[in-house]
């Protein structure tokens, strides 16, 4: 890479933001130009000579902020939820003007899940059975978590496109909630455990073999590898992708 | 050991019985001395000259077995189910005119198993958090298995001793299932696979930390083990025993 | 599917053979025409009337079957080691003549083996750390497994394309052997355990995360859906094949 | 428990120390009464009225600062290493003129930790087979752990007391290190993987079963329960205690 990748960051006082912060300016071939936080001018982004944009705020800010980036013909990278069809599909328009320009938009940035739920994916045709396991902290408000039940639905698509017929269970008597949540006929269950953070197992069995695919995720660093191969790729990369593994070589 | 364990075993032609026998001639301090089946006359333990008697018949002859054999002075390891607290009162009882009769009665011969299940009763005061995960091939009927159940109520019975607070979970919307079957207060999550036999796993979580105790079993040939070593301590131990752990050395 | 899959299996008295020639006779589109042994004459291929062969005997004979029944233009699943370069290239010659026949040559039929391979290689360029643990019966006579070896030259080589750094280690002082072998760089243990089969967990670290691939395997059982497959796959695949994973969907 | 433990700390601002400072301030049970740094006057112990002393200093200082806690009569806690047993014979004379003062040395305080161990030991002599697995993060500099060597010297004692036969292993040619590293006949295999902290895992194979003792460690907050419930035991327990497991009910 011969031109350094020069930064603004946006929601860059946030815990995610400051980190994102740390890790780009620890980087090599990156700098920080710009560090944007609520309220902040986004004509910074042009003044800073960016020529990237990173965008870690709140969903409903986010949206004007890519606008306004790639408007400016900036190549952005965003980590923020709430991107939906509409949403995306509206930047697809604006990026017509902007042929040159790239915008990942990434749900997770944390590389080891996102190829957990693409193995899980392509695994799925070919197991008799499979079965999700999320660990989690305690202090948890939901189950399952969401990733489960983004890579049930993964898991049920792929079998149900290739004809795969249902696992095998021949359960006639269970306690209440023994055999797990049922989220497209995938069971789920939800472990919480004081010492975890975040931890999901996919099991699949088939006559005389099982495969397990397990990602254990200890906390915000582990976006950052991807945050910044996002920032790597994101201008060889002209138009919107949705998700990490467009970027990943699978 | 001077002198060799002469056994009869009762309930020989079934599966269980058939690779005990080969497990018993296999051992260099055994002998099968005779082999019973069923409708077979129960004489034959005293004529084959036997020292022992290991029963693995079915629960309406196992009693009548045992009788016979302990009023005949033979040490007796039994495998079979259903000796509820009323069976094992009298044979107590009998046992009384029998002082130097051992006898082993245990509803589970995998030492592992066995072993896993008293450590995690040990364990279950000094975590705030504990859930088990059992996972069994797909034919199963029942879920949770027997023997998670039982592991809970051990776990739970010594928490509730100890006094330990209940475990925290600040879950506030689940899907149904999500969060396991409530067997006394400790989640149970039953996975049913193909390619997996019996296997359980028993999680522990503090801050900081977590401690897992996992068995897995693949076959009857696991049980040869225990059954070996009750019929090498069974005399040298007058009197009932119920449950292998009271012959382990913990 | 329309019309049934009609199978030659040769080799068919090994422990391999019979176990196939059972799983081909309970699949509803597939029958076992002909069983052929050590001796026995290739010309039942043809006259049985296989539209399929599946060749699982020995190194020094697979080579002449399968030229056989490719001369004879029957489809053929090859499960024999031995297949080097040279023999698969002058297979390749033989199939210029009978450009509608497919070949499929595996060296492991476990599908759940041939995913964990592929995503192992997938994922490899995209973390700090990777180590391979694999566990097998105490009676294996090498170590590592040449599962073991395969896996960490994929690995390795993926790597070595990427460019990705070696990963980090401070070791400074070890006892002999703590860290493993050394397979082009990734370090592989080998642990051999009385009650285990065939087992391999690969483990790739970056910061705050971790992704586990094992795949675990109980036997030979495990082999018949891969064989399976591919008879149902070979005929829509003119040409040789090598490798299982060339059939499946990923 | 009726009155306040009121602890007076030793290297309170260390890293552990003042992590101790706040689980001891955060329990309804304990206060706070003295934090003491390098060169901070012994005195502070008396004259801040604590009925408890922690010691969580440097090997180096922590025999006078024990001693002259114990001669205080204050009931004493020390995480600090490098207690031989000479140290420990010195302080055993010196509690015998201190007969009501109890003083817990615990090499280490995380609970998860010592149970494994003690399990460990415990089902040392039931299985064929015994492995270990330890998994650190990248900086560690000697491999294996010292965790790993002390379970694996508990392990060899306790198969050589109870005479168990060397493990099996049919291994003929195996890469230098696959085998991992010979601790008293004991294989202990290190993995060192960014995004790890501490981990153990004890794999017991007998006939058709394993068990498996996996201890997670994810930083020092686990250690803030051992030192809880080592300052609530201490006083009940005259005389030198050596190791949490001393304290734990098991």
């Amino acid at each position: 890479m011969t031109s350094t990748i020069n930064v603004a960051v946006l929601g860059a006082r946030g815990r995610l933001g400051s980190a994102a912060v740390k890790a780009i300016e620890a980087a090599d071939d990156m700098a920080v130009v710009a560090t944007l936080g609520r309220g902040d001018d986004l004509s910074l982004i042009e003044s800073s000579g960016a020529t990237h944009v990173l965008d870690l705020t709140v969903p409903d800010q986010s949206e004007a902020n890519v606008r306004h980036a790639v408007a400016a013909g900036k190549h952005t990278v965003v980590g923020t939820t709430g991107w939906d069809e509409q949403k995306r599909q509206r930047l697809q328009d604006l990026l017509k003007d902007q042929p040159e320009v790239g915008v990942m938009i990434a749900p997770n940035f944390a590389i080891g899940s996102v190829l957990a739920s693409r193995f899980a994916a392509a695994a799925a045709q070919y197991f008799e059975s499979v079965e999700i396991i999320e660990l989690h902290h305690p202090n948890k408000v939901d189950a399952p978590s969401g990733t489960a039940i983004r890579t049930a639905e993964m898991i049920s698509q792929a079998r149900v496109e290739a004809g795969t017929p249902a696992a095998p269970d021949a359960t006639e008597t269970a306690l209440d909630g023994a055999r797990g949540a049922d989220v497209e006929s995938i069971p789920v269950h939800s472990v919480r455990l004081r010492g975890l953070t975040a931890h999901q197992e996919v099991l699949f069995g088939g006559a005389g073999e099982t495969l397990t695919l397990r990602h254990d995720s200890f906390g915000h660093d582990s976006f950052m590898h991807g945050i910044l191969l996002a920032l790597r790729t994101v201008a060889d990369r002209p138009g919107l992708a949705y998700g990490l593994d467009e970027y990943l070589d699978l």
